[in-house]
């Protein structure tokens, strides 16, 4: 315990600081801050956190001797105002508000307009020639105090004010007059006597230290203590209590309150900006019932006032050296800045006062990284409903936010129907309970995605965010049958508007406008600064300088795109995306349902040459860059065909009967094929269709390294779960490599790698590394098996367990980190033992999240890959984590 | 590198022992041993192992001064002997055999007979006075070495043979006369000369020299290496050589050979046991060309050389200490003893030869657990196909042995045909693609299950397990479709006989005679000594004495089986399988479809006598012994009826609409079940359900706790992946009881713990050990998950993994040590790093494995439990852990 318990502030000098806030709580250190730098804030004192323990801890008594220094400090301060708490010519009115280290917004009490009584408000209402404002905030007092200090449930009060309303027959509070209010003060203390049997206070000092009691009790209210458990806020001391002297912006056309920011907070433009009302309280400006003026007005107004207020937000955004959200009052003339604090901005706006900042030598790069959060950068890249149009509009219902964007058109529910619609030059938002492969092209063809069902690694979702459409899933409350949309009780018919808000996961009825992406100039500065940080990244134990970014792209057009985006190779590139065109998926599922091994190799002696293409294309795009390609990995049975006319189709190449290609189908079946016959089971059981798949990657890169483009092919084998799978699959593909290149008699240098996925892998990491190059995380994977939870099956009760707190967060979304990271952390680890050499990265779902980047990076990986649209998030997030962890 | 490289035995001495198994080879060690404690065995001498190992690290060489020591050794033989090898007159004629520490049968080479040359054969021809036998031995000769040393195809001298036999007109090689073999040698010598350019070694020191090279060289052939290689053997130093004199049985009627155990192998009486031939080679004994005398007749026939023998096993048995195996040959009235080891047995012979031979003061008790396998126990409680009628019979396919056992009886194809054929009074076998919960009752009535697909942990396998009825899981090459059952080619109908050994896997055509298991006076003191060593089990770091074994049981008949056979508790009950039976299944049903908590509450009023009525049993039952029993754990999916008519019913008992009932049935369907709506995530989200079980375990306990019973209940919560989720229900259980209690005012102390099988729960075991009482493993589905292996799906590539050497060995059977064992490890010791009391046990099917019971023991686990007919397996299985653990 610190001799001393309570901290001063005004007239220019405090004897707190911006530094003290453990001391003094966030609001008590920028007063203090604030008035120490010549900021004309109302004065006042502090009584510190410290005190709050002591309270708790020894039974509700305060430290000896506090009591005088309270009263000390409120002595200096009615000095310095020259009034006097409660007096009855020029009385003093001070607020009593809580303070804690961290922001626990609204848990805890405050009394405001203190000081108030019988006489003051006599005096109050001479001075400021405003009898109806003294009353109404002595009636205002009465309430607070009753309720906050007294415990009068604020109805009683309530009752009586709308009981003299209707006798006044009058609808608003702002129609009573003096003598009503003077009515109501009346009323108000016989509430207190009544609920109370006691008489409201009318000594001024007793009103204080009933308010200090009052705002240190509410540090453990059950809000506050259930806000600080959910929010994991520990280890503080308790609240702070600010004493500080009340102003007012009701006193007439010559007092006036409003909130400025120093930079446009939309655009980020260096232009003072802001509102305010002429004889207004804070409350007023933000009601809506009056028409805030904007700032510049004030210039004409109240030219010194204006140059003040311009003044004080200079040297406060020079200050804390970022942009700062202001709120002022100007009582009869004079200016009192109420709270400053870094303001809230959009994600334009962010990357361009961070980067104009750096340019203006106010922060250095570093920190300007540190100010543009990865979802604000997200706003950037991705349309956004109109906020005018939002603003007046109501979500009809919400699903899980699974790809960033806002998009609106008219409903359809097939793909099919989305294809033909677009092509009949509509814009369609394709409405699916779920979607499947086969949806691609629909997918591909609408603005925007919904879905029913399914989670943040659905197919429509993980499909969705790798074309960059917004998207919506596993809408709980939208039930689609047949072509009819039901979201709640309304009912949506084919061609019907919708719009979604992929950000947030908000569904709305009709069209509402949307606000296209600005890329500005300042942008690729911006990313420049997060890759220099990132790309000098050291870490102690791991050879490799940096932390790159890779992207996860199955055509050379999301290859193209993400490179421009800034990725530095592709993570993931799923073979079995390719099959899904027209032609492909017909020999595809000829190979398939291949009766045996001559079949199958004819079969798929017909895919190669399409394969091979498509990784020429990828390796052009990728040239000087690695380009990791998985094996194919779903279950066979994803791929057969659903209908008859498909399926006697089929039947006809195949040259077999509809009923064998039945039964074929049949016995592809699973009843869970997530842990079925699937990724490297399938090539260790056919080994030709790897074979294929490995000529056609290595054909390919030698063709492409031929014309003078540099490949890094890397073959990628999922689904390992035991060292052997991977001996005999990597000999395999060493053969077939080998081959192909001494037929071709070109030099290719290959890596042969592996997805760890099943917790077995990284389990037995150790052994596996020793056969593999590189080690990719399949996050997706891994966290549905270390959790047993099927992506597609959680819907039933992942939204339960998260609204519940069973579960924190969506575990698809965001790495669980105690658990699934255990095998990542142990994996990577046990894979570096025994193969120091062996590249590390992650290539699921998680690897676009940034908290899941920070973690990667802390666990020693080489690089994260995600979706072609969050390469630049990615970017900054690993910026983020490379900074964090201070380890360049 | 010691001094001595070769080392002789013979005349009652020796100068190895059996201790030196390393230096000698097993062969080598056993003669010197047999030869030293007065055993008349054939002499001769061992060339060590160590100059293997030189001969290989020396490019072939062997070390100084071992020609000498061979040719020295020699000489002792000849002139022990009175014989030289080649001689002209008496000649020497020795074997030439491979003899490494451990045993590698048939894959290393041998050379009998050396020492014939073409003048040798002329003194056998005389000295026997069996022309035919000196010239057959001869032609042996050559063949054999010309194969082994010079590399001769056997296929050469075998088409010589069969010109000469057609030319002679014979058929068989016995017909043909000593003239006719002299030119079967003159043959072969031609032979030997055409393919190696080469004439036939004449010198008896090069013939050996040849051939002791050879069979040092056979030590790196390539199936021997390989042999190593998958048998897991390492670090020998190499093969040893045996050279020792030849002995014949075929000399005429004073020769003979023969086969002998020291007690009766089939049934373990200590009787002497065996059969010979006269004038018979070993060969001739098993050929089962002429029909051996049992070994009793030779006291009839010699007794003197009858009472050698007797004398012989006797010496042996004392000193091995166990049955012995041995060969013997008599040669013109001359005892030999050829080999001994320790004998095969049944099962019901390992058992009584254990505890008569602690009876007689032969072995302590803990060797007689040693000498009976857990394997061999097994076959004590099984009905076994007869041996003669297996002996003619040859199996159509082979499955998966997923529960022991023979049955036999006419296949029927559904559960219902299972049970009216049995009402006729007709004994069946179950034949099934799959079985589900549905077929319970046929399965019951059937004598045995025979399932196409499925593993050792799919529904068939484990329930008959546990109902200790035969089956054969997964046969692969059986199709079931309609009711016709295609054995590769062989179509069966329903009515058809087949017979199935579930111990092996074996699928039968026809009827095979079964022979019914007996269970011996002997087994009780056997197991009764197990659990002496078991429950004195003493482990560092861990509180409790002992290892105990449980059994999973649903039913109070099952738990007094269990009982009966040992098991000292129910380690798991899963309620589930209480809701099959028709009642039941209803009111199961109509929980299920519930649209609302009350209707499902409504259901589970009525559900609630049963399970209480079904606890009240498994209490009784267990008394004194504590009773885990799991909540509700599979998807509710697998109870919902599949019938139209039961759909109807369903419907009409819920007062819902058919269809909006099967829409019902419809959102139950799960991609992925073993990954969905399950275990605790049910217990979560409805919470009514588990209330309702917790509410029937804990009044049953207080009811029969009120009479006089010792109830021990154990509350097991499934599926947590969560420390949450256990927290939540466990909460809620604890009301639960804490209400029924106090409203029956009954104490009953109770324990909640939950199931670790999801790999999360094992990597958070500490803190999930915080709010638990015990942890039960559940292999099964972390075996499933670890792996990311449906055990319901695997039969499409684990088969195939075996086979191909991708697993050793089915994951579902043994528990995985490697892999899954490292979290069942790990999740033991988190688990008791942060509660002490920690009581941890496993349930999962491999609580029954032996090596899996070893592996618990060590990791500490205070208990396994396993199906009630496989306790006494478990039994003996943990005993055999704690002696081979060192840790009473």
């Amino acid at each position: 315990m610190a001799n001393k318990n309570v901290y001063f502030f005004g007239g220019g000098k405090a004897e707190g600081s911006a530094g003290m806030k453990t001391l003094l709580g966030g609001k008590g250190a920028n007063l203090a801050e604030m008035t120490a730098v010549g900021v004309p804030v109302p004065p006042g004192f502090t009584i510190t956190t410290e005190v709050c323990e002591y309270y708790f801890e020894h039974g509700k008594k305060y430290p000896p001797g506090l009591e005088k220094e309270v009263e000390e400090h409120l002595n200096r301060l009615e000095t310095m105002m020259g009034k006097k708490l409660g007096d009855a010519k020029d009385p003093l009115l001070v607020s009593v508000r809580s303070g804690a280290a961290a922001s626990l917004p609204g848990m805890m009490d405050t009394v405001l307009n203190l000081g108030m009584n019988d006489k003051a408000v006599e005096g109050l209402a001479e001075l400021s020639g405003n009898p109806r404002f003294a009353w109404d905030s002595y009636r205002r007092f009465i309430n607070m105090f009753g309720n906050v200090v007294m415990g009068v449930d604020h109805e009683h009060f309530e009752a009586q004010l709308e009981r003299l309303k209707k006798k006044k027959k009058v609808e608003l509070d702002t129609d009573l007059d003096a003598a009503d209010l003077k009515e109501v003060v009346r009323l108000y203390k016989e509430v207190v006597r009544k609920h109370t049997n006691k008489s409201f206070p009318q000594k001024p000092i007793d009103q204080l230290w009933a308010s200090i009691n009052a705002v240190f009790g509410s540090w453990n209210n059950p809000r506050a203590v259930q806000y600080r458990k959910l929010s994991n806020i520990s280890g503080l001391k308790g609240t702070a209590v600010n004493v500080q002297t009340m102003v007012f912006g009701n006193l007439g056309d010559d007092s006036g309150t409003g909130v400025c920011f120093s930079r446009d907070p939309a655009t980020g433009q260096k232009v003072f900006y802001g509102e305010y009302l002429f004889n207004a309280q804070g409350e007023d400006v933000v009601a809506g019932i009056r028409t805030p003026m904007a700032i510049k007005t004030l210039a004409q107004k109240n030219k010194k006032i204006y140059q003040e207020l311009v003044d004080v937000k200079d040297k406060l955004e020079t200050h804390y050296k970022d942009m700062q959200d202001m709120e002022f009052t100007i009582q009869q003339g004079e200016l009192f800045i109420l709270q400053t604090r870094n303001g809230k901005r959009t994600g334009t706006a962010a990357v361009k006062i961070a980067v104009d900042m750096v340019k203006e030598g106010l922060i250095g790069e570093e920190t300007a990284i540190q100010r543009v959060t990865a979802e604000l950068l997200d706003q950037v890249f991705h349309p956004m409903i109109d906020p005018k149009a939002r603003k007046s509009a109501r979500p009809l219902a919400k699903g899980l936010n699974a790809s960033p964007g806002a998009a609106t058109g008219q409903i359809v529910f097939t793909a099919a129907d989305a294809e033909q619609w677009v092509a009949d030059g509509k814009k369609v938002l394709l409405v699916r309970k779920e979607t499947s492969p086969e949806d691609i092209g629909g997918m591909h063809a609408a603005e925007g995605i919904l879905t029913s069902t399914g989670g943040m690694t659905s197919h429509a979702a993980v499909v969705a965010r790798g074309m960059g459409t917004p998207c919506v899933a596993g809408a709980k409350d939208a039930v689609v049958s047949g072509k009819v949309l039901m979201v709640k009780e309304k009912k949506f018919k084919q061609g019907d508007f919708l719009t979604i808000d992929g950000s947030t996961g908000e569904i709305y009825a009709g069209h509402l406008d949307l606000v296209q992406p600005k890329i500005s100039g300042e942008l690729q500065t911006f990313l420049s600064w997060t890759d220099k940080v990132r790309k000098q990244a050291r870490r102690p134990g791991i050879a490799q300088v940096g932390f790159n970014i890779r992207t996860n792209a199955d055509t050379p057009g999301d290859a193209r795109r993400a490179r421009e985006f800034g990725a530095e190779g592709i993570g993931l590139c799923r073979t079995e995306h390719m099959f899904f065109e027209e032609e492909r998926i017909r020999i595809f599922r000829e190979m398939i349902v291949a009766e045996n091994p001559a079949a199958r190799e004819k079969a798929l002696k017909k895919l190669l040459p399409h394969q091979k293409k498509d990784f020429k294309g990828l390796f052009k795009a990728m040239d000087g860059l690695p380009v990791t390609i998985r094996l194919l990995d779903p279950p066979l049975h994803e791929f057969v065909p659903q209908t008859s006319a498909a399926i006697k189709e089929l039947a006809d190449i195949a040259g077999i009967t509809v009923s064998r290609l039945k039964s074929k189908i049949e016995s592809l079946h699973e009843l869970n094929p997530m842990l079925g016959h699937r990724g490297c089971r399938l090539g260790v059981t056919y080994p030709e269709v790897y074979d294929m798949q490995v000529e056609a990657i290595i054909s390919a890169a030698a063709e492409v390294a031929a014309t003078g483009v540099k490949v890094l092919p890397e073959i990628m084998i999922p689904l390992i779960g035991t060292v052997k799978e991977l001996e005999v699959l990597r000999e395999n593909a060493e053969a077939v490599c080998e081959r192909v290149l001494s037929r071709k008699k070109v030099k290719v240098k290959y890596l042969i790698g592996t997805m760890i996925e099943i917790p077995r892998a990284a389990l037995l990491a150790d052994e596996v590394a020793k056969v593999a190059d590189f080690f990719s995380f399949g996050t997706n994977d891994l966290t549905q098996m270390t959790f047993g939870y099927s992506r597609d099956d959680v819907g039933t009760f992942l939204p339960f367990y998260i609204e519940h707190g069973i579960l924190e967060r969506d575990p698809f979304a965001q790495l669980d980190q105690v658990g699934v990271g255990q095998l990542v952390e142990l994996g990577t680890k046990r894979g570096r033992s025994t193969n120091e050499k062996l590249k590390v990265g992650i290539c699921g779902e998680h690897g676009g999240d940034p908290s899941s980047i920070d973690f990667c990076y802390r666990v020693g990986m080489d690089y994260v890959s995600c979706s072609p649209y969050r390469v630049p998030i990615a970017r900054l997030a690993a910026a983020h984590a490379v900074v964090r962890n201070h380890k360049q």
